[in-house]
């Protein structure tokens, strides 16, 4: 997507063929800053200290993380010391973990003096493929903003309310909750974003607004509280949403606070959309609040708040009383009944055990 | 309740008998400041800069305002002139109106050399009727707390979630949805609080804590967004929540956010539960999501909060791009279905038009 002007993703090589640019997400939006790592422990600390964030963003730097390694040693020893640095770095996330087992699978077959090149061209084809299935899901998803848009007469302006950020910034481009949001706006749709705060970690206020703001769509920031108000006045006309993990039977656990969106939508006939790629699918579980187990956060997370000051520093505030305890959930799990559709790289498709399978009948887990 | 100890209204006249007290409150929870206020221009000033906030403070500190105007001019020129100005101090307030018009119609019938000591007694019964009726509503909520605590085999802790404040802080005393809580904990039952932040301006973090954590009442602060959560997993036995308004048919506007709660309560069978003074109810108004006017507030007190820093520097930061636009729309309206019941000073009835009219007979308009 576009910053400051320039088609920009997440992740690229840099021009030198070997350093590995990110943007240091920690400081949007008060500043783009681009790091280059050289090295795999430029690589486990860019992970470790979220630099980069989101599943799709996490895998695709391992995976360069492992081309970086295999530059200072690329031996037997070196690919398994790479491997679990890496994986030490951020032991939750899925997609690091697949990623690191792709490059390994490819790489130990391969001598030592082969592996460099490799793991480059590999970590290039896992960000491409992971443009193409957001670009795709991105399309799936345009048609169907456009077919609400169309419904309600192609009003000056169609509004969609989205919480957290499951944007380009979580991904390689296009991300996915935005990727519809981006292929209508690149389209002429005249899309407006609600952006949900999201508290605790504001993502939304910081990532979400400020994406969409470089990238030229039109949006307007809320706390947490605005969406249900918003809906009983007919200003959302859908919400698309990310998600971290989706059960078998189309239950969505994703960033805290999007069940009670879910249920607003639901009490105003508001249509509530999911953008995932089929790889967040967790093909084991099905019944998503009992069985999804959910993170506790530091209690820091909630009782403080960074930001920056009018002189421009950066500064982390207290507002809570400091003998106040607080607790930290990250993600809570939507039923599947309260959402309208999952929009995937293959299609879109109820949230249901039929409908996953129908776009997914190579996964569906025969019992 | 307590404040370090010591049992504490939030106004009170000081010891010469002439000065009122009020708490700071813009300066919770990190500095407990008492003020004193002399005269009519630091009572504009206490009521216009928020020193003082709730209507049935803010009222309150209204008929003090009147009494120490009467001090310096008692005549009727000076009369009219301190209802003018203390009037427009916060004219939105309905409370404040309410109280001037009582003042100045217990005042201007009498010679002006008698309105001093009659105001100051006026003021002095406002605040104590306001405490009678938060202690009878708190009295009637607490069985409604009890009786849910015992139907669950009276267990160590019974959870009971709040939004905003309306706490004591925000009358003379008691407060409206934590007068029952603190009336439960008075008497012994193991009374824990889930209090929701309250983005945009912070209230619960700032003003509930700070004043159950005063009192002893056991509490955890969460963000906004993890209601919903808490209530799927069995964690909240009952929400309670306080109201600016609520209509003739039980329409309830509340600090916005209190409709998504209200949504997850239902969806979960927690009850849901607003305390209420007969004062807060507009007999003039039946559909409260249609008719009721929500108030858009600033920008800024999305984009930015206000905290203390690990130096102890009071500091605003911004927490958004500085170009991203934002809404804040400070109230929503939960709908009658959505509530369980109205704990009110006259006994707890149902949120409907005949549930209101077996309490308020008197006050029913007839049509």
């Amino acid at each position: 997507m576009i910053v400051n002007g320039k088609p920009t993703r997440t992740i690229w090589l840099g021009s030198d063929g070997e350093t590995v640019e990110i943007i240091d997400q920690r400081k949007l939006p008060f500043e783009f800053t681009v790091v280059g790592l050289r090295t795999l422990s430029d690589t486990v600390k860019a992970i470790h200290d979220m630099f980069v964030r989101g599943a799709p963003l996490i895998g695709a730097t391992a995976a360069y993380g492992m081309a970086l390694a295999m530059r200072e040693n690329s031996s037997d020893a070196g690919l398994d010391n790479a491997y679990s640095e890496l994986f030490a770095a951020r032991p939750t996330a899925v997609n690091l973990r697949w990623a690191l087992d792709d490059l390994q699978k490819l790489l130990q077959p391969l001598s030592p003096q082969n592996r460099l090149e490799a793991a480059y061209i590999r970590a290039q084809e896992i960000c491409d493929q992971d443009v193409e299935t957001c670009s795709s899901l991105g399309e799936f998803g345009r048609t169907v903003i456009e077919d609400i848009w169309k419904k309600k007469g192609s009003p000056d302006q169609i509004n969609i309310l989205t919480h957290c950020n499951a944007g380009w910034l979580a991904t390689v481009d296009w991300g996915t909750a935005l990727a519809p949001i981006y292929k209508s706006f690149d389209s002429g749709i005249p899309v407006h974003v609600w952006v949900d705060e999201t508290r605790p970690r504001n993502q939304g206020a910081s990532l979400t607004c400020w994406e969409l703001g470089q990238h030229g769509v039109a949006h307007t920031l809320i706390v947490d509280n605005v969406g249900g108000h918003l809906m009983q006045h007919g200003m959302v006309d859908l919400c698309i949403v990310g998600t971290d993990r989706t059960t078998a039977q189309g239950d969505v656990c994703n960033k805290i606070g999007t069940y009670l969106k879910a249920l607003a939508a639901n009490d105003n006939d508001v249509p509530f959309y999911v953008g995932l790629p089929g790889s967040t699918i967790d093909w084991n579980i099905d019944e998503g609040v009992r069985d999804v187990p959910i993170e506790q956060r530091e209690q820091s997370e909630v009782t403080q708040l960074t930001g920056v000051t009018k002189k421009g520093v950066v500064e982390t505030i207290a507002i809570a009383p400091s003998n106040s305890e607080a607790a930290n959930y990250a993600f809570d799990v939507t039923p599947a009944r309260l959402v309208t559709g999952l929009i995937t790289e293959r299609g879109i498709c109820e949230a249901s055990k039929d409908g996953l399978a129908l776009l997914y009948p190579d996964k569906v887990l025969r019992l």
